[in-house]
């Protein structure tokens, strides 16, 4: 990748898609892009505040988008509203190399009435199943199956092995990445004399537009016909989560690797779940509620609050019981000892008056 | 799915599925399923006991399944023994779409001794190793692998991209979802001189009948040459579980989602381990046990109990440790006063007889 | 497996394959591989020290490779410095069929200007990507996906349904089981106004010489340029580990299953990371550290020390606080009844002189 793409950019291309003040010569160029501390005279970095100017020090690099005007050194740089937005967008823009559309290749297996949209890229080794709608500029790579009745947005990407099985529906600009799994059946069962009996899963699932799932993600379908598992807009969703039959993501929300969410649990919206956080079946998380990684969350949150812990606890309440937890040992010899004290002191106490002599052997 | 099955069914067909006693007319009928809440004039719905009827209010539902004759309610019913039984009989009978056998496509890759049975749905993007033997009424999506001297038994179902390696044994009636992988090398390293050199995974495994396998589970085979990893009959796993090698996981027994089971632990049947738990390697665990979300089981536990925490304890000493956690900084708190008060009262004793004026001033 | 491989092995073959001393006849022949408690008269097995020797009793193994000469047995043997690693050894040589090399199945996708190695075996179902580079005795099974520019070494292998993103590099002897991701893309968003938007993931993955790693691991690419997720030669990882982007893992390190480590942290040489341990993000872990399973690293360590718990700490410290939580009710209760008896002392003191009728008529 990064042997291709030497092309100059000019800090004029640049500021037409970032907007902001450009202070210094719009014929400058870049020609990649770098984090600060390693940036040099042909890269293009940012700088989100004066802490992390000052922490990185001088800076060679070509030029910088930055957070506010740069008075104190002669780099070239764009002052934006948000640096590493703008970083973002440049390298979408400049530095993310954009295939032309392959098409359908002429091996993928259809089943009938699809309707696939222009400018696809379909790869071989792609299953398309029966009444499967595929939106525009969709990429669907090989090893990837989609299985009937299910519908995928204009410009989402699937990457290779993807599974999206029947009924679903994924929305546009959405983005799933290798080996996730798409409506596989809901953990259900009914047990009769020992034996577990599949409760059939017939439900869906629909990821709404702007998502994201990670690797090895697995989302299941839910039970019932017409109900759905659902993944609101722009909700993102990293490596090798489980998120059961039922459950609802609300948008925005952010799931970090190795979540699992039992089923029939609804997150709000702009929820944030740190990594191997396990939430329990049936429970409601409010919005804007921030759940700490390894949490174990056994009960319904309301909104705007922070926890940790399993079970979990207000963040800072975790903070010093955490703190407590290696001292177990001592506070506990800490009782025994004022145990032995106490009963001293009430022997004292409902004894004879006593010398003080006395008291030295009744101590032994 | 959805939009494709309104036919009508008689109360009189389902009737002749789940037996029971039928209340109301074997002519009406439904032409879907739905939840108690939700159920209208055209569901079918269940119902499996009366609390859960008090919870939902009057139900406009076409039929129920129900625990007991409702003389309350005007609604045609089947009275059962098992409601949700009967339910999941009726979904899986009438709603599970049975598509025809597609025999093998001409794709398929087959190695030499291969045996396949009567009525199969191979789809294209399949490889089948040699020797390998598939039963009558498999289904095996695209991108499914069988290696070498595999053998799937009948009416199975494999989902696409699922991985079987070289040396096991599928049996009958057993579903494993999409990206599932089983045989892979179990993890085993002899150390000599700082590096790890690889113990060659010679075993295999056994999936017994009945048992199903969740998205993107993991089950490695077993070590020697002859020894299996084993998930025995009727057996449920969820999703991103992981069986290490020489497991034997009991019959009958539920692992939920993203659980981790280590080498050579053995887990007796009926046993329940909630999500995210975590087994020590060469454990036993006793039948019937019930291991709660999260637990950390370090050690092998008798049957028939219910344990949680990590390392885990009987699940009510670890209620009641669970709700002391968020209260150890007041509790440290109360031994330092009581230590500081301590202190004061044994000034005191071993002082001469003073004053309460002079008391008053040592405490200061 | 097992029905084919039973060729006579001489102890002479043996022997010249793991050097050491031979004790017995280099005709005796062994036909299979045993742990030390089943082996019969046709297996070979190993002994790695006094106390398994007398904790399996009596042995009618074939021939043993032993840690010492056996005086006290009949049985034939090769004493060797690693019984172990003698094990792995003639298991990989004589129990490991190795297929002659398929070549390049006619039907393999391939991008423009890739390059292929002798003696491959790719089978169908394999895509290559533009400019890719596989070396000699590569076997990419089916289902394997290989991104544009990548690079993948002599001797490795690629199991069924692992992808390989574009940009990354694989060394030599690595093998990487199925479902396996490596090279997708960052979890990496810059917010704005309550949206998250992507930062694009440009870096790569290196994965060096002789590492291996388990089935549906998720390795992440790095972000920037030029950047690299590296996992270093020899280390192991065991199946469901995620490994975030820009993370480093030192060599000859060994991570257990489910294992989650997050963005940028790096891992030292000679780590062993337990079982569904996580660790934050941008932290270092000394070399030769230990950390248990189920641990939760929320901060640096220095290299050689064993940790456990959530968060860590010392291994010795967390046995002895682990011990104290199933009793933190009853020090609770003995903490009230303290500050109960102290509530009476204090009354004592503070009150006239009384009798001792009195004092009890008080504490009533």
């Amino acid at each position: 990748m990064a042997t291709r793409v030497r092309i100059p950019i000019s800090l004029a291309q640049i500021h037409a898609v970032v907007g902001g003040e450009l202070v210094g010569s719009p014929q400058d160029t870049v020609t990649s892009l770098a984090s600060l501390e390693v940036a040099g005279p042909n890269d293009l970095t940012f700088v989100t505040g004066d802490r992390m100017l000052k922490a990185s020090g001088p800076t060679v690099a070509g030029a910088l988008l930055a957070h506010r005007r740069l008075a104190e050194i002669a780099n070239p740089h764009i002052v934006v509203a948000n640096p590493t937005l703008a970083f973002a967008q440049v390298a979408k823009i400049f530095f993310c190399p954009v295939a032309p559309p392959r098409g359908i290749d002429a091996t993928v297996v259809r089943g009938i009435d699809t309707h696939v949209g222009s400018d696809v890229s379909i790869w071989p080794g792609v299953t398309l199943g029966d009444r499967v709608k595929i939106g525009a500029r969709v990429t669907l790579y090989p090893g990837v199956f989609v299985g009937d009745d299910t519908t995928i947005g204009d410009d989402t990407l699937l990457y290779p092995n993807v599974v999206v099985r029947e009924g679903c529906s994924i929305g546009a600009r959405v983005i799933i990445h290798s080996g996730a799994v798409i409506g596989s059946d809901g953990f259900g069962y009914v047990q009769d004399q020992g034996r577990h009996y599949k409760i059939p899963q017939l439900g869906g699932v629909t990821i709404e537009d702007d998502a994201e799932l990670g690797a090895n993600v697995t989302v299941d379908r839910a039970t019932i016909l017409g109900q759905k598992t659902v993944i609101m807009k722009g909700a993102k969703v990293d490596n090798l989560v489980q998120i059961a039959h039922n459950v609802t993501i609300g948008a925005h929300s952010i799931l970090v690797a190795q979540v699992g969410i039992a089923g029939s649990t609804r997150v709000g919206h702009h929820v944030m779940i740190g990594g191997q956080a396990g939430l329990a079946d049936h429970i409601v998380i409010g919005d804007q509620v921030m759940i700490a990684a390894r949490a174990g969350v056994n009960r319904s949150l309301e909104p705007n609050q922070i926890v940790s812990g399993a079970p979990v606890m207000p963040h800072e309440v975790w903070v010093k019981a955490q703190a407590v937890i290696p001292r177990l040992p001592e506070l506990r010899q800490a009782v025994r000892t004022l145990e032995e004290r106490m009963r001293q002191l009430e022997a004292l106490q409902s004894a004879p008056p006593v010398s003080k002599t006395n008291v030295k052997k009744r101590a032994r």
